[in-house]
């Protein structure tokens, strides 16, 4: 059934510049035209957009959907004055295996359709709070039962109860083993109280040898070479990148890896914002993403990532939104999501407002007017 | 008909300490009832709260909702380096004279559809963007239809094409006899680039001679007199006070003056935020609030000031949600609003959380469940 989205006062396709008084027609679940809306075909079926602004459904490259219980507590105690160390993961791990399936399936369903009413139509789950080889698995089936995109992360922290090395050997065995067959990723959080260079560097290499994209946690809580490690793998990301050095950004700048930036972290553990500007100036493509998890970042909303990523990480209205849209595309590799060419997947929002800046212009506000998705 | 709202998980009531596994019953648009939800008595109607953490709606006690056009550019071009100044008023007073009765009715109602789906179940909303007799008095009657809690605001700025004299002769007389009929409350813009403490004294003491109360804009954009003049007044509040000298802090704990903090503003012009951990260590009671207006903070989302307040003023979680609540109805000296003890209104939201922590815990992510209201 095709459908002809008419009366767009803005649209943003990412797909050269933007168009206003513009229509789109969907077909099968891709975009099959793209023009004024008074020459619109016509369609099986129409929705008039009332001169609102439609941009691509945005996509979320980075979340941690699969856990039990919350941590709201440790939350306002931070905000109270305690810092936010990595050590926070452990409680949700304990909740995690303690949680039947059901549990688990029943809060990353009713995390993704947040998502989905915020805008949300592409989503990458990872795994990392199961930390043994059964319970990864598990947390790798139930998030492929909701998203493509699902990211093995064993190597989240070295958990309680096995020695460093035995652990070792697990993320890049037996568990890799048993999680390979429901992933498209292989993630590792190297940093300060996780997982060094060297530890990182085995990780992702044994996930390649398995046929798995490699990712990356670096730059969260100090600068190291994290990020240059990212660039020599080729991840397809490098995400949160709030401590760069200059050579950091320089590597970046010359690499197909992508800075994926996570202001919902720096606003939930009051942390110093990472530059965007640098970034984008520097010539590095940028992503934005909710990080959505119980501890460091508990939103699921892009629009409100892109309202902080104007005000504190000198981004534009239009990069931010493109940041949240093709760049979160960039950093899955997919080139069917994150625009709105022809051919691209018909999986757009109609914003209640007549422009995407309206998306930092009123933080905090509910905006999407209607969600299209292809699925 | 009588409601008895049951399996409430966490209730705050604003009236004694929080309460688990609590209900609360509501007839003729009042709390008649509040205890234990196993204890609960019988009534025609039964919400489940499913476990839900149920709050006061809140009470926003500071917008501007009356006006025609957006500012989505100016706030842009803020965002790339432009300072925020107050004449930015003038191209919405413009837009305003120009709009018809219907249009700036739409808009407003639009809004406050749009604050209650949020948990606002009480606004106070300004004039200030017709600045004549005729478009402050059409302003303050489309107002009336919409809250009981109006404020003239004819010193808002001095408009185009007129001397400053003859506007204060006018505001504090025949646009004050044509407003005064529909308004609660007087106000002024008293700061830098608007009126001095001088005029702000004569316009607010023509207002109570008419029988409004008094309230104020003040140390938005510098310090000055105007906190002080605010308590001299017995004012309800006084308004933005970003900029305060140890002495006005002083002034606002020994008042019933409430100090009204908008941190959408301070968010949305990359500006200081007030530092609420003083206030309420020094004894001033300290309102939270919108000021949802085009120009300098478009939000109409309390949650997202609690926030905002939480990460960047230094309220606890549970201060903010005071402040949000009851601290708006002590700025609008109402004891009906803001609270759930027995004998007031049943203005209460059912939030999808367990805790009102998680309204600063998730940021952006919307959380309102249901909302109930007296009307």
């Amino acid at each position: 059934m095709s459908t002809v989205v008419s009366n767009i006062g803005l649209l943003v396709t990412n797909d050269g510049p933007e168009r206003t008084a513009a229509a789109l027609v969907l077909d099968h679940g891709r975009v099959v035209w793209v023009g004024d809306s008074a020459k619109a075909p016509a369609a099986d079926e129409r929705v008039d957009a009332g001169g609102r602004c439609v941009i691509p459904g945005f996509v979320d490259s980075h979340s941690h959907l699969v856990f039990a219980g919350d941590r709201a507590d440790e939350f306002a105690a931070r905000m109270a004055g305690r810092r936010y160390e990595a050590g926070g993961i452990r409680r949700t791990v304990a909740a995690t295996r303690a949680a039947t399936d059901a549990q688990l399936l029943a809060t990353a369903t009713r995390l993704v359709a947040e998502m989905r009413a915020q805008g949300t139509t592409t989503v990458e789950i990872k795994t990392g709070y199961g930390l043994t080889v059964d319970d990864e698995a598990r947390s790798a089936r139930l998030a492929r039962t909701l998203t493509e995109e699902v990211t093995f992360l064993g190597a989240h922290i070295v958990p309680d109860g096995i020695e460093r090395a035995d652990y070792l050997d697990l993320v890049t065995g037996d568990m890799l083993d048993a999680c390979a067959p429901y992933a498209r990723w292989i993630d590792v959080f190297c940093d300060r109280g996780a997982f060094d260079e060297s530890e990182a560097r085995r990780i992702l290499l044994a996930g390649r040898e398995r046929g798995l994209g490699a990712r990356m946690h670096g730059a969260q809580l100090a600068a190291s070479g994290a990020v240059r490690l990212a660039v020599e793998l080729d991840a397809a990301s490098v995400d949160h990148c709030t401590f760069l050095e200059p050579h950091d950004v320089d590597a970046l700048a010359g690499s197909d890896t992508v800075a994926t930036l996570l202001p919902g972290v720096e606003f939930s553990t009051r942390s110093p914002y990472p530059d965007a500007r640098r970034l984008i100036d520097a010539g590095v493509t940028v992503a934005l993403a909710s990080d959505c998890n119980p501890g460091s970042s508990f939103t699921s909303s892009l629009a409100f990532c892109i309202a902080v990523a104007v005000r504190d990480m000198g981004m534009t209205p239009a990069e931010a939104l493109w940041s949240a849209t093709a760049g979160g595309a960039r950093a899955l590799r997919r080139a069917d999501v994150g625009h709105l060419a022809i051919g691209a997947r018909a999986d757009l929002v109609i914003l209640d407002a007549p422009s995407y800046v309206h998306l930092a212009y009123r933080p905090g506000v509910p905006l999407v007017h209607r969600v299209l998705t292809a699925g």
